[in-house]
């Protein structure tokens, strides 16, 4: 099989990383960027590496520079620049040539993309790269969405840079065309929930117990060494620990309280509903997002709306793990619920416990709860709910008592978890044998003759109101 | 000015009662229906109405038998039904003509059906009806969009057939095409979640003091004559009284605990979530229907996965009662918000003190607390928000603590309080002048170079990580 020659279209913070990734595993990259500048900077960095990296003038100019057959990676932002770029790319490719968009494209544009550039003759794979900066340098987590005849020859190259589990490599080929943006779209998703709760236990301790960062920073460094061990409870503890160079402060203290977001948190939300899925824990994530923008209104609801007295909160720090943790859990049941659903829908027929093998490295949400979530995917799990596996039942009917203190201490003394209640909310309702939307179709059938069925005989029915 | 012809297609429940309705305003009204005998039924039972109902046997005779100017009214189901009915008619009008939407369309569907049937030469009114059957045939809530040359025509038969707040027809021309559909989705949007907070209410009454519907009932009897009085109150009430006559037992009892659930609930969310605002409150309560349809998941989990002991729960009536009326202004704070987002994005221009009068009477989610709210919205606002009006704030800052309480005991004994702990946090999140988004900006600048603003300087910056 002949090894493809790779091109990058899109050189920033990622496309510079993922480069030299790729020359560090032996291929020779062509660059082409907008601004010219970026790659000069990349390549005068790049020392022993520079030889393999190729500054081109456009995109004619990249495709001519590279022997055939081409595998040329787009890393720029989603929507009008992944089109303008496959645009530009159609004229000059041929068959045999690939183009892989590794950018957080919406799924369905990479369905719509994926047939237009196979009836042009060439091939595409849609390709959810995860691992920030320093994944994409040292080996990221890919879920690779496409026909298997483009991945099979790509695969030697995306196992090279991909990161490493124990020696596998966190990189698959998931389903067809949108199947891998599909699923980091859910991946950042669960990041979005597991961000936003951390940052609600932050706020508890800040907040409820007036500790300062540093004194937050060595809780974090603890749970990194246990259960809670993952990327983002360990770069928690560093965000806490960085102090500003220049004024000597903690740099937390200095960063405004208003987050940004892409389109990846909404799109996870607004598909799950679409689908008739729940995913409440990652909507309370993406709804505090939006609410963090609206700073000059929560500055004037504060004066006007007070709060209970805070100052003698006390939360105990097992609770505040074992709430973390069972949030966790608890945001990945909703992630691979809405997984199950899409898979249904588009026929994808997803691998779970490989979605869960190949982000236990390189990807934001690496845990060392993956390992554990992967394996029972691989066993026989009651409904396909990760909530029932033996392994998560048992763990969530140890800690789910800490989660419930937790969130009505929280909730007692003002403070605001939406993420934290909404785990607690959906777990009661998910356990919940009989539960109350007897009374929504009573109503129902009371207002608009809707009709419901009974427990004890088949058929719909009307109450005496 | 001539007054148009009535005309209905689609004589289901909602159908029959309106076209009594407009019969007994004074109209004649020509009736098509797919079944023919719906329409039978309707005549017979129509006593000294009958003359002015006159039935068809096709869309082609429906309008034959109309003087012109004709306004058409649908009541068919949303999607295929709607479309097919336009194709049906418009070979057949005349202008001046106008089709008039009364189901619950998605609003981008009437946006582009305006257009379409415009084009053709006739007028279409995008018209949300609320208050079921019995609105429908003593007087609904309507909420218009159109052009003013569709409404003005109309305009005396709909505020004739409209329900009656102090003698004000509980219906408005609120902006052009889509506007009417998208209020009533957002109607419908707060509406899932005040059924759901009283559901969740209900659920600790049955569930955490284990009272029998009878023992439910006398409190949501009481409650109605109180600040929350309101249609869904009261009809709670009632389905609680009611008795299966077969075997004496309570209805609600014998009532399968699965919710359907038509578009609009979704579609206020997804609505929500696209132009970036937060429907917490909504999506908890469409997450609760979605998961109550997970019946078999539910039983299988409860026998796993145990609940705390809630034998000797006790809450406190007022409590409750309190819960319910805060849980409720903020619900339609979201709902107002979502409103006002819409109508900046599509220039809509909505007057929301219009909106919440025509909401006070006739639909569904009217309550004595709808009057308050238009006056609110007459007076000067501050930013625009309903929490933050005097007499709101007040309200809040006098019942908040009931909330928590109610939320922090369900939450501790493990019942399901999935909208009533999504209101109490959104509440905290919009009141919280500094907020945590500063965590989540450091973890983002520390993965991904996303850079963040500081509070002590303008420009954009990165962490010392």
């Amino acid at each position: 099989m002949t090894t493809a020659s790779m091109g990058l279209i899109g050189v920033g913070t990622m496309g510079s990383a993922l480069a030299l990734n790729i020359a560090e595993n032996g291929h020779d990259i062509a660059l082409y960027n907008l601004d010219p500048s970026t790659i000069d900077d990349l390549i005068s960095g790049a020392g022993d590496l520079a030889p393999r990296l190729t500054k081109t003038e456009s995109v004619e100019a990249l495709v001519a520079a590279m022997p055939t057959p081409r595998a040329i990676v787009l890393l720029v932002p989603a929507g009008g620049p992944v089109e303008a770029s496959i645009d530009a790319l159609l004229p000059h490719l041929t068959p045999g040539d690939t183009i892989i968009d590794g950018g957080n494209s919406d799924f369905r544009d990479t369905m719509r993309r994926t047939e237009r550039v196979e009836a042009a003759g060439f091939q595409y794979l849609g390709v959810g790269v995860s691992g920030g900066e320093e994944g994409a340098r040292h080996g990221p987590s890919m879920m690779v969405g496409g026909s298997k005849a483009s991945w099979e020859p790509l695969r030697p190259v995306l196992e090279a840079i991909a990161a490493k589990f124990e020696g596998d490599p966190c990189v698959a080929h998931l389903g067809p065309d949108g199947a891998g943006h599909f699923v980091k779209t859910v991946h950042n998703g669960i990041e979005y929930a597991d961000m936003q709760m951390i940052a609600e236990v932050y706020g508890l301790l800040r907040d409820g117990e007036g500790r300062k960062p540093s004194e937050i920073a060595p809780l974090f460094h603890c749970w990194n060494e246990g259960t809670l061990q993952s990327y983002l409870i360990e770069i928690t503890g560093k965000v806490l620990d960085g102090v500003d160079p220049e004024t000597g402060k903690p740099m937390i203290d200095l960063i405004v309280d208003q987050a940004g977001q892409k389109g990846t948190g909404r799109w996870t939300v607004i598909e799950a509903i679409r689908m008739g899925q729940s995913a409440s824990v990652i909507e309370a994530a993406v709804g505090a997002r939006v609410l963090s923008s609206e700073r000059v209104v929560r500055q004037a609801a504060s004066k006007v709306l007070a709060a209970p007295d805070t100052t003698t909160a006390i939360f105990d720090e097992g609770d505040l793990e074992s709430a973390l943790m069972v949030g966790r859990i608890l945001a990945y049941a909703q992630g691979f619920r809405i997984l199950k659903a899409a898979s249904e829908e588009f026929s994808w027929d997803l691998d779970y416990a490989r979605i869960a093998e190949i982000w236990r490295a390189g990807c934001i949400i690496r845990s060392a709860l993956l390992d554990d979530i992967s394996q029972a995917f691989r066993s026989d799990l009651p409904h396909g709910r990760l909530i029932l596996a033996d392994e998560f039942a048992s763990l969530l009917e140890t800690h789910i008592g800490a989660l419930r203190r937790v969130v009505a201490q929280a909730v007692t003394i003002g403070l605001p978890v939406p993420a934290l209640s909404s785990a607690v909310s959906w777990y009661d309702e998910v356990r919940q044998a009989r539960g109350t939307a007897d009374m929504i179709q009573g109503q129902r059938d009371f207002f608009g003759a809707h009709g419901f069925r009974r427990l004890d005989k088949e058929g719909d029915f009307h109450g005496p109101w």
